[in-house]
């Protein structure tokens, strides 16, 4: 489902053009000259995009007889020297390998402001980035990256869903500004990045796949194939090998329905424990001015993902579930239990406990389900934009928690006498269910222990800055979505 | 799942700066000066804040030499009134309660812009606000407020997203200009809310909990107590008294399976009704200038919410009915019925009419969801936005009322004969289901009476501003959502 | 659930303003006059935004006496004559129709800028536009077109959300700036359309209902009618005609049931066999500066559309099959095929292969449906806005295959043995999955002859500028998507 234009808003206008037109364009000889030297897709798109906005083009070609007919009409294409004394701005859209091959500009580029809109062709951790080594090329003019993550088709297609961001980094102020200025004149919103320094920040984030998933997503595959591995030797494997039982046929559905909320339920209760790592820290340290360790720095800004990922297991886990009943293997199970039914002359097969523990665990089930999506649909970033503080931290703590409760309660009342029946140890494996109750657990009696009054009132006062010793460090954000409410009443 | 920066993008920048960093600070002299009073945790984000946009940043502190270690190094640390002194555009982030004690700079901030960023500990429906307050106290400079729905984690990440809105309003249109550019510069968006008469509500924002929510969520919930009593008492309860029939491990799942269709239903009937009840006020008035009774104003604004809680229970009863036939309930029922047949040599047990009803109400309820699935994710701010009122109307009105209407014909259906069976009302309680139209059916027939050719003309008529009487009241927001279309029409 | 106001922040001001308030306004004489002419519903929205937001407003109206108790206090509500005369900018918001009314105001209004803010009643795609004809009637005024797309509604209310756009065009930049001023000044987001001529299209722009939805949904509904005709004739009408069997039941679910999934796998084939035309043709061609036929160039941007409507099939299919043990239908045959067995003393049903091609389809299916709403997920505009290009085409590409081959396995699975089976084809008609796999199946193996080395290469340099014949043509907006990534790297 690939993004689109909904309208064909801008359209060709090279063609029949009428003398309105005309008019409009002699009529403002005072537009701002903007130069673009480069004459590839990027180029082309900047300079229609430009023309769109109003401004004055000049095209600096190392062929400009040849290039002229790539671009709009309205735009000049000329030499690169002629483009570059024109222009008091200039974007730079050659490859950065031959940014070199402009060095006889350099008289004419003095003193003027150039956008360095060129990209790495991969995440490049150590410097000088590429608008660094123009800006020692060019040591008399004002370098500016920017651009460098909108596409020659969103440019051609104008910023239409108003949040395209265009990241700006510069060592001048004022060749910021004039960038700022003309980004938003077409229609793009600048986001100030800073000092050129942040230049090879800029130059990498359109590289990124998926940065801040990355640990999430390993996590939860590794757990997935873990509890897969556990649960296939544990139920298929153990049966097959002891008892020649032949039940291959649930590899694909139970096993993996008993490991998907195995790992939902493990998966939560890693968004909630780094929090309390946090708060027990503090309360340790006796102030909130002591930099968190690095890990735990970490996990605080990737509890989103991580609680996205458990909701996908859920949600999985739960369309398995519902599928249960579908299958032949149900149908034929059910068909074989009748006839024995019949056979061992049974009329009343019901259990009351069983029909209890199930219809508790499946509401349980539910309930935390229905939780876990209304958490999801405040992580879209258009709805969480429209709540405040409190209302974020509402959801995403005290829903967040109930969620947990009730998967937690989900999973206790799933394993309810089952836990403690000897025979599902036969093979000194536990249950699963057994197994990952314990990080929920931990997290909610760690919850719970700074709920204790005194505990609560001394994390209180710490984080309205309290201190145990003054002695007072660099602070640094903590725990940014707990410490929320209080960040906004500035205390 | 916690908002979080996906990429650590402004970085420590305090240690291991280069000459090129120094250099630039240093040909930067003609920064705007931003003073800053207090040493908060806002007041060193936000100098951060200031800094990495290209400001000088004086804070004035009461202990300059202790706190210096907390500000970023370009920020001066000085005395607060040096910092009053040397800045023109000065932020307040001082304790409320401590606004008095900044008395004595009153001479060094005469005729500057005080932006005052404090919140309050509660929402106050009384002025004056904190705001009005520092106005009273600073006759001689222009109080702004502003900034106080920013968190300092907010500040210091960066407005990645681009919809960080501020909220600024002030009685001084200069001030607030030099505000909104500094917010814009910032890379916040701000949002002009007119005079500092405005500052309660603007200090209010932040303490808000869903009040839009307040009133659709307590309906919900009391509808959901009335129907599940009602539900319990004539299916679990009543069977129980009178022939000791223990079908008590229904209330889990069954019972609510019942209730959440019924709550689910009238509230959507209740998202239509104001509408229709606003269209015939206008009718019998004969003009759309009497302003609404505040009552159903304040129900107009509600729909939305009304309309996703009817979705979240048309949701939870699809889940529930889903698991139906999960549950060792089901199972062990369906086992003993094929025991039953079996004795009692029954072939074949098919009853034509169960199974036409059941696959149509069944269809028919998947199509509403579908459908209420539709408005619910063009309710979604990103999806509204991308919509025009055409469109926008198209989906609310037009598929509303068909999902109204499907859901209706799913209750018809489910209910079909049973509602006049005389053994369904043995304890002169109906079924749910009779109870539960009602609403919808008054909507659908109001609507079709707005449809009866003459009766639409007239509304028609008053909705492009023509009145039974002359008299012109003043306007009001009336239905803006079915007005939409006219309104864009200029009409 | 119609979009509304979650907090009345701009409440009524027109009672008990304080002392406060008349002082800001009386020390603000300098804030920039602003005329309104007309006195309708948008007029009057529009006085109080501007008059919130600080400027001086004056209405002009043929009856200013009569209409000034509709306006708020602030605006001063004169003679068109006079509100002509005060203002430098002037709202047009009177009737297209009654445009020609205002022509004695023609000297009035000379060297000022005028805004046309009307619709037409219905789309128009030959000019001239309303904007135009003011323009002609008024050849002196620089004639901006804007604010159609705002209704009265979000007028008076503000732009709470921060993304309602006000598109703008004129053929004058000054003007145009002076308008984009205002509009920020609003806290509208003004996006610039360029000159005149577009301003058909601007005030086209509220008129449309989703005109990128036509195509796409008018596919699915054809093919869902054959499909549904194909199935209903197939399954249920021939076994009547032939064998007198009645399955009419079935019509409702059954044949919905299996109509679904045929839609959602050609409509999702149809997603991805655009992007594959495009690249056998530039392979074709042996250029990238070609282009598209305009039906492939529609197609190419219409995949989304395509995309979400497989997506919306395939979940439906989804709660369909999930119903089916649900009925009452399945539980009689359940129960006749148990008395059955039991009769035909049958202790063990179980048929292994039956087992596990079910267990398998339905794995692939979920796995499918997942993915599908991975895509389905960041096709929502805000989640699409916080991705990278990179991420983008990994997405909707390398996920969207990978979604495209597991639902291609599951139809695969489904069918599996009986594709092969006489008794299928015994009306000479082929079961559906037969039919439905010729599309997927091509754009597959066309994916995979694109993966071999040879092919990629090459085009991978002609999407890099490389041509066979160096005959250059002009370029335009291609294959976006996929060539995102190479587009951003500015080769």
């Amino acid at each position: 489902m690939p993004d689109e234009m909904a309208r064909p808003l801008i359209r060709e206008r090279g063609e029949g053009r009428g003398s309105r037109r005309l008019e409009a364009s002699m009529s403002d000889p005072g537009a701002p000259v903007v130069g673009i030297l480069g004459t590839g897709d990027f180029s082309r798109s900047l300079a229609r995009r430009l023309v769109a906005s109003g401004y004055q083009v000049v095209v600096g070609s190392r062929t400009p007889k040849r290039s002229a007919a790539l671009f709009p009409e309205e735009a000049e294409v000329t030499s690169q020297m002629e483009a570059a004394s024109q222009a008091d701005l200039v974007f730079v859209a050659v490859f950065p390998e031959h940014h070199s091959t402009l060095v006889e500009l350099k008289p004419a580029l003095a003193g003027k402001t150039l956008v360095d809109v060129s990209n790495g062709l991969k995440i490049s951790l150590e410097g000088p980035s590429n608008a660094e080594q123009l800006a020692d090329l060019f040591p008399e003019s004002s370098v500016v990256k920017g651009f460098n993550t909108i596409s020659a088709w969103a440019l051609q297609m104008g910023p239409r869903d108003g949040s395209r961001q265009v990241f700006l980094c510069s060592d001048s102020s004022t060749a910021k500004s004039s960038v700022i200025q003309l980004c938003r004149r077409m229609g793009f919103v600048p986001v100030d990045m800073g000092l050129l320094s942040s230049s090879l920040e800029v130059e990498n984030l359109p590289l990124y796949l998926f940065p801040s998933w990355r640990i999430p997503l390993l996590c939860t595959l590794s757990l997935f194939v873990f509890f897969y591995l556990y649960n296939f030797v544990r139920d298929v494997l153990l049966p097959w090998i002891t008892a020649r039982k032949s039940v291959f046929y649930k590899m694909p559905i139970e096993t993996v329905n008993v490991t998907l909320p195995s790992v939902a339920l493990v998966m939560l209760s890693l968004v909630y424990l780094p929090g309390l790592c946090a708060a027990f820290l503090q309360l340790w340290w006796g102030t909130k001015y002591n930099r968190f360790p690095n890990w735990l720095d970490r996990w605080l800004t990737r509890r989103k993902q991580f609680g996205l990922c458990s909701f996908l297991c859920a949600v999985l886990h739960a369309i398995y579930s519902l599928c249960l009943p579908l299958r032949k293997s149900a149908r034929y199970k059910l068909l074989n239990m009748a006839a024995k039914q019949v056979k061992e002359g049974v009329d009343d097969s019901w259990v009351d406990e069983e029909v209890w523990r199930m219809e508790l665990y499946l509401s349980a089930g539910i309930v935390a389900l229905g939780l876990l999506s209304l958490l999801a649909v405040t992580s879209l970033p258009s709805v969480s934009n429209t709540v405040n503080w409190r209302e974020f931290s509402f959801i995403q703590s005290t829903l967040g928690y109930c969620a947990l409760s009730m998967a937690t309660l989900h999973t206790l009342l799933y394993g309810w006498g089952r836990a403690f029946d000897p025979t599902q140890y036969r093979f000194f494996l536990p249950p699963t269910f057994v197994l990952v109750l314990i990080l929920p657990l931990t997290a909610l009696l760690g919850r719970l222990a700074l709920c204790v009054p005194c505990v609560a009132g001394r994390l209180r006062q710490i984080r309205r800055g309290w201190e145990k010793s003054r002695h007072i460090r660099f602070t640094l954000p903590d725990d940014g979505c707990r410490n929320g409410l209080e960040d906004v009443s500035h205390v």
